[in-house]
């Protein structure tokens, strides 16, 4: 429904160093590519953000362990169609099992690969149609694109989120690639994602985690569909190791971390365009709060609450059930500070109707499929933008029968 | 859509001592009575339990207020089609100015009483309107039932909510009638909600507000629709005052709160049986927590689930979902000791599908209108039961198209 995927040629979405090969496994659908292998040519850094669940997948246990004892990998594993997830230890001997003949193949250990998966909760993988699937690809020669890895990694999703962004350094040009998949279960953190990141650019080891960290924050955080929190979000990112001579000082690795910002905002954004049913695109702004959890806490509230957003779906501008999820957050506001815009309209002021506020000046901006609600809490400095989605009669049908 | 509202003869539906008038105002409808007035022939006691919400409505504000300085009231006001919510002061002298009237009337203060509100929220009451419908009901003799109370606070809801239980102390026989309104937004405290309980039995002063505090927690707390909280939730207790000579002994306490349980916890279930747009009705079960707190997050966690309560409305045993709800809840579980039952059928068990389970096993149950989960924590001895209702397009419906 939305085109915000950048239509560019598909040879530019390569990177020196990174081998990918898709194939079909038959998971849950025998006429798509639903695996993905990425191989790096030598041990590449990576760092993962993870679902924040008490219930975690198996791939989400293994990664979150490899990475707590190693700074490196080899490559990484991905399929869709099922999430190894509520699989027990069962679903962590399955995935040893798939990686052997291809850690064999490469003559590395299980460990040096990595695996996520993204499906249905509670189905045990089909090992052997895996297993054979990747032995399958090790013998291709043909390296693919990341939009051939970006299509094999969707569930619900309508179209395939990859992104591609250079940026220069010292003179020398570099390449970030990410891709993702989403749709339902967007929050409160990550969830229902999972995202790849790709860079040619040697990111210190000692930076790594922390820059993954911040701008996961400003992005993928700061969505929501549903306000469900997903057994098997991933966010992983991946350079090749920092060369002996090279040091990069701060401006040089802002200029990374912006580019990298952009590209995760961006990514986040096309998930939330594409969740499921969604008709409208909604900005939650909270602006002047006292705190950032304040703000974040309050824009959360709105961005997940059922009422706001079928009224968001019926263009109704609705305003007191914004009031009313403000009211629900239990953030220490001052109700009759509070003013509220809904595009450029001032509705609210001092806790109540504005004095010149008409619905119908509302009527035809309502109608948009972007909409922009922001809330100034008038308490301090912080401000805050959560991206979601209205919520209709899509959502339900898709998750009604999300397994049939 | 359910027939839970017992059937009895509208004559039992009236209470010595409690005078019921209703009539219209054409607050959103020229057709129907959205006014009644509740007046009492003395002081009666009264206790109050109102919603958390930080934007609580004007009359939720002068309810606690009266509520924190006064031990009894003369009546009680009650109009649905409007919230009086997010009118600032101008709500609060709106409702003195509606009731000077009807004070003068009865030769006392307005503060004498209490005035409710429900519908929607940011729009101010239609004061002359009110004003006039309520002088004109001063003027008929004949006091109404409650059903008819019942009806006049009617929103969304599809039927009212009313129920009478009679009970024996000291071989006197008491009543206790209670009138409701729910619909949408009924978590997690209340939400949406208003209930009022009247009876003839004189509660002890210093208990009064006790003993609804611990009524609600166990029935209108345990219940919600779609985890949204609403401005003007209020569960008011009416009871005549002590007589000099009479003592109650702990035992008869007992027989009426028992009472009071029974009429709370049957009408927080008509208020989800009735919920927007259901088609199901879910008993969310948590069994053997660490603590009661830990029980209600899970089972709340679970029964606001956008996508467990869609599975549920697909009739889809998607036990996954739940699991997903369960772990996002962050309630300090341990995943590998939960088990699972939906109906009678074990589904999974240390944290993954049971071995003899069958997916084909759930579908005729799966078609019920009661569906009940059971989660068992296996970590301690607190259970919990909470009530909640499925999520279908016509809950979109309802809420996409409520103003309009």
């Amino acid at each position: 429904m939305y085109d915000v995927c950048p239509n560019q040629n598909d040879a530019y979405f390569v990177l020196d160093g990174v081998q990918i090969r898709t194939v079909c496994a038959s998971i849950k659908d025998a006429h798509r590519d639903d695996i993905v292998l990425f191989t790096f040519d030598m041990p590449y850094n990576f760092s993962g953000v993870y679902t924040l669940t008490e219930c975690p997948a198996a791939p989400v246990i293994r990664c979150k362990n490899i990475d707590s004892i190693s700074e490196t990998t080899r490559g990484l594993v991905v399929n869709s169609g099922n999430a190894n997830a509520c699989t027990s230890s069962q679903g962590l001997d399955d995935i040893e099992y798939i990686l052997e003949p291809l850690a064999s193949h490469y003559k590395i250990n299980t460990s040096d690969f990595l695996m996520c998966s993204t499906g249905v909760i509670g189905e045990r993988l089909p090992v052997d149609n895996i297993r054979d699937a990747l032995s399958k690809i090790t013998q291709q020669s043909q390296s693919q694109t990341f939009h051939d890895a970006a299509k094999a990694i969707m569930t619900t999703d309508t179209y395939d989120k990859c992104i591609r962004k250079t940026f220069t350094i010292n003179e020398q040009e570099f390449t970030l690639i990410a891709i993702a998949k989403g749709a339902g279960m967007i929050a409160p953190n990550m969830a229902t994602m999972l995202s790849f990141i790709f860079t040619d650019f040697q990111i210190p080891r000692s930076m790594h985690r922390n820059i993954l960290v911040q701008s996961v924050e400003k992005s993928f955080n700061l969505i929501t569909v549903d306000g469900d929190t997903s057994t098997n979000d991933t966010v992983l990112l991946f350079s090749p190791p920092e060369k002996e001579n090279t040091q990069y000082n701060a401006h040089d690795i802002e200029t990374f971390t912006n580019t990298l910002d952009v590209v995760n905002k961006t990514l986040a954004k096309m998930i939330i365009m594409d969740a499921e049913g969604a008709r409208k695109f909604i900005r939650v702004r909270v602006e002047n709060a006292q705190s950032y959890e304040q703000a974040k806490k309050i824009a959360l509230s709105i961005a997940n609450s059922p009422l706001c957003k079928t009224a968001i779906a019926g263009e109704d501008a609705n305003w007191g059930r914004i009031f009313m999820a403000i009211g629900k957050a239990n953030a220490g506001i001052v109700h009759d500070k509070i003013s509220l815009y809904i595009g450029d309209v001032l509705v609210a002021e001092n806790g109540h109707v504005a004095p010149h506020y008409i619905e119908t000046d509302l009527d035809t901006y309502m109608k948009n499929k972007e909409i922009t609600l922001t809330v100034n809490l008038a308490l301090g400095q912080h401000n805050i933008e959560v991206l979601t989605s209205d919520l209709n009669e899509q959502y339900i049908a898709i998750n009604a029968d999300y397994r049939s």
